[in-house]
């Protein structure tokens, strides 16, 4: 977020005021809940891997574990096909990964 | 699916099967946290309304609150654009109404 | 809109204040090069027909002619195919009908 | 098509000219192999249900079996999900309605 | 594959079973055919490029030729647009240059 | 696009032919509005990277600043979502810095 606020800090900050801002911390929904319909939708949609590993992250950081990510990700096969699940596999392999060499849990 | 059952018996028993039987039953997610999931998905993708449409009912079928679902839907405004968000909501509507004609709760 | 507000007051509002508030009056493209763009997306994107009559209206409000809303739809059959380009097609004929039929010039 | 050309002479001769002139008749592949690519690509698209009914016409035109193109739409499944699959398995129940309807084979 | 088995067996296991066990290996279209569907369908989605990669893989060792294939992605600029096209023939260069490379015909 | 020849001259010669001769050069739109709609279209479609920095160039010779090809992309979130603009934001950052270091204004 900071290499976009270089390019274009008006998109920064409008990801910071409208995504985390006014939508994220609304009540209403877990924040685990909000990871989960995020992990599901940017899985779906495909062209979308550094927001889905940024969003992996998230998950694991409010509370889900990795089976629970790896849930979500293999319920969209159904919904949007395997290459999307395939592909948002991949990216949740790097994000465990990453999180092993940074000894973050889980 | 009767009606797809017609046209295509395989593609219903697919369904039965893979979507209903494999996936949907595993362990590892609630039955809430899988139809937001598809609810979160199935917005995102757009084109999917009818099947949007009945997984809105199960989300509310299994425990989720109407303010519920139209919290993920208006999450999905970050992720997939107002368009696919407001789309979602129209069917929304449809499905409160339906619901509302034949009582069910909630 | 006013049926969303039924819905989803909060995602009506959002509607209005980001994406009317916030994006659509800045400065820095003119009104008709931003409804330019939003004609371009919505057709690429395929399935947001009622968003995309909207703004074909919003294009012809603010200076486009009903040639140029169709030179952005056919160009758009390079881009993104030609069944999105005939869908839009056929959006903006109706858009054509509703303006003819209440003397709104263009 | 006839519709189209009055709204947008220039998007119809496209289509004529480009996809069923430069495209359509090249040689490398058999018309049923091209529909076969075509009904596939529209059905995984998801967004173009008049030019997927009108490509399921197309295919059994040149030779394919209803059973044929339901397969090519239940593969879909795989690489695409379940509801573009459902959604191209009602187009294709109401295509043979219709040649149902006209007495045509198959 | 093998990959995905690391993060993920039961997603490997579906794929194995659902999309090769299950659909593939179904009567009714030839195998031939199956991967022309499959490589107009995935081009035509556009964010899947490994998984179009094997399946240009799998088209050429079931018979097509090069030619074939790249027909079916030529005509996919007719439905999805250029640069769906042209991305799925950036792809299919790489495997034909990897083909080459261990001396696999075609 | 000379990598594209070598393997597939055929699709060169139709974005050539079609792409660039018989669309971007029709009148009724102002070669700025045309790179305008393309730009709009590639951040929204998401899977067309390398064609959006391609385009991200064009808009910038045909005489849009910087901060214009910024304001379409910015606008993208609205209809197509933050990651699809974030993305799109990455790509017009390397076209800046490529511009930059070959002296290219604007």
């Amino acid at each position: 977020m900071a290499e976009v606020a270089k390019t274009s800090p008006d998109l920064a900050r409008f990801v910071e005021e409208f995504a985390y801002g006014d939508i994220n911390t609304r009540g209403g929904l877990s924040q685990r809940e909000r990871q989960i319909a995020t992990v599901a939708a940017l899985t779906a949609l495909g062209h979308a891997q550094p927001q889905l590993k940024s969003h992996l992250h998230g998950a694991l950081n409010v509370g889900c574990s990795r089976r629970e990510v790896m849930e979500v990700i293999l319920q969209m096969s159904v919904y949007a096909g395997f290459p999307a699940a395939l592909n948002a596999a991949f990216s949740a392999r790097e994000v465990f990964r990453e999180r092993d060499a940074r000894h973050l849990q889980p």
